[in-house]
């Protein structure tokens, strides 16, 4: 099953002629989820070749109009596409007054469900698991009210070592309990065996958390801690620390520090501001903090493995 | 002075990788315009090098999602540019709520002033007049309140007749009186000369309309009879009828009809659904009935002349 990731805009506010508002396609063991959704995110999937059908789940971070102004006219296309399987959408309540005030002024009824969680951006929770994936929302600190996610699978089942139960006469109805990790005991309580001499290591379970927009701050490295995959917005260069403050964004070597604090294994940068034409001043500035950083380049995929 | 169409947008609801929602920009003897907002305008202005600073007034429609979408995107890009000087916004009162509801939830302030201009669906009335231009909004038939737009300039002045005036010893101060039509009589009665003798024909005073989008109706033509080019709608080829009819929308034959009808000069068809590759099918069948037809084309400018 897969765990990726597809950048379908990586612009701030201001788009570029070729950087869109943020948008992302994720495919979380085939849960397909959009992260975010601004202006022209239907194009870009479409040039992206992401099936809008296929869409369940849409995480809104904020109400800025750069994260959300491509939902409503998404919508509208799946309604024309006679989409009727419902639609989850998390985000906070005020999207859904968006979305209400967009259907009641189109005089639409749409042939489909919209299933609402409202976030809660005080806190961290959990708003959807099940038994192979768990979303959760945490706190970021912006102008409005706003979120991250992180995105994960849920802890891998440990793998059977067949040459050791073999040995030890485990019968087969026992393998289940193992994987989760329970130590053996013989239905007659005389024979028991450590669960580590059973089994092998599943390794840690993957995860990918996604936050923008933010000001600097050292409580989002904490949410995210021991991430295998972060996403942070890097809207601005150092130099540009005052102006990042003013409008509670990051700038790269921040990013860069928060996926150190946070022991992440990689660190994607977007959200650029539509003055740096050359990315590459900040993914250098990124990499000082964190050598293995990447930019959240359009159209490219990043396996999370 | 300049009078020059550009498309931006000619796709129906459903963008497709190469075209755009409606969305277009007149340069009305420099008054600067767009016409309608969709998703992707600001992208589409860069794209063709129209400043977003020199928009003075922006004419909706309807709320339709296709039509809008741009819009609240495009005043948070003046707002960080740092604009002062006054949008003038034209359209119903729900495009107001819709931006209302856009500035509350992303609390923000704007730094100029948008002026609103409530349009009525109902009636034709003129929403802009000064001493060069007039734009009148008229009724379109459509699944909500819904306008077109004329605009023109106002009724060109004669031009004076130098050779005859000189014959007739016609005073220099009589000249604004023959430039507006009057005939000339002399201070004391004795002599008079019809304005015909004395001026020449400025000929007809130029003017765009746009209808998108409407049912086809010939109430439509009515509205715009006379006008020089015609901007209609012409979502679906005409075997597609029945669905035009359901959405209220209107084939490239009806909307070649609505031309002849109106005697328009020339007739631009636009707001194509995303099933059509090949817009020439379109185009054929509309020249079935009118002729001087031409495609909206993104990137086209047409001069009004």
């Amino acid at each position: 099953m897969s765990f990726e990731l597809t950048i379908l805009g990586n612009s701030s506010a201001t788009p570029t002629l070729d950087r869109h508002p943020s948008a992302q396609y994720l495919n979380l063991l085939e849960h397909h989820i959009l992260i975010d959704c601004g202006e022209g995110t239907q194009t870009q999937m479409s040039k992206y070749k992401i099936r809008k059908s296929k869409i369940e789940h849409i995480f809104i971070s904020h109400v800025h109009a750069d994260h959300i102004l491509g939902l409503p006219g998404l919508i509208f296309t799946m309604n024309l596409n006679q989409r009727t399987i419902p639609l989850h959408i998390y985000g906070p309540q005020s999207i859904f007054e968006i979305i209400d005030m967009f259907l009641k002024h189109s005089e639409t009824a749409l042939k489909f469900e919209i299933i609402r969680h409202v976030t809660n951006h005080q806190i961290t929770e959990i708003i959807l698991e099940n038994a192979l994936v768990k979303v959760t929302s945490f706190p970021l600190f912006h102008r409005v009210p706003t979120t991250g996610f992180i995105f994960q699978e849920q802890r891998k089942l440990k793998r059977i070592n067949m040459q050791a139960c073999d040995k030890f006469h485990i019968p087969f109805t026992y393998f289940n309990d193992l994987k989760r990790g329970k130590d053996y005991m013989s239905a007659d309580g005389k024979t028991y065996i450590e669960n580590e001499k059973l089994t092998f290591d599943a390794g840690s379970a993957l995860s990918y958390a996604y936050a923008s927009d933010t000001i600097f701050d050292e409580r989002v490295a904490a949410s995210v801690e021991g991430v295998k995959v972060l996403y942070h917005e890097s809207t601005f260069a150092h130099e540009k620390l005052e102006r990042a403050i003013e409008t509670m964004h990051t700038t790269a070597i921040q990013a860069g520090e928060i996926a150190k604090k946070a022991k992440a294994d990689k660190l994607i940068i977007g959200h650029f501001s539509s003055r740096y034409t050359d990315l590459n001043e900040l993914l250098f500035e990124a990499k000082t903090q964190f050598e293995n950083t990447e930019l959240a380049i359009e159209g490219k995929t990043f396996i999370i493995e």
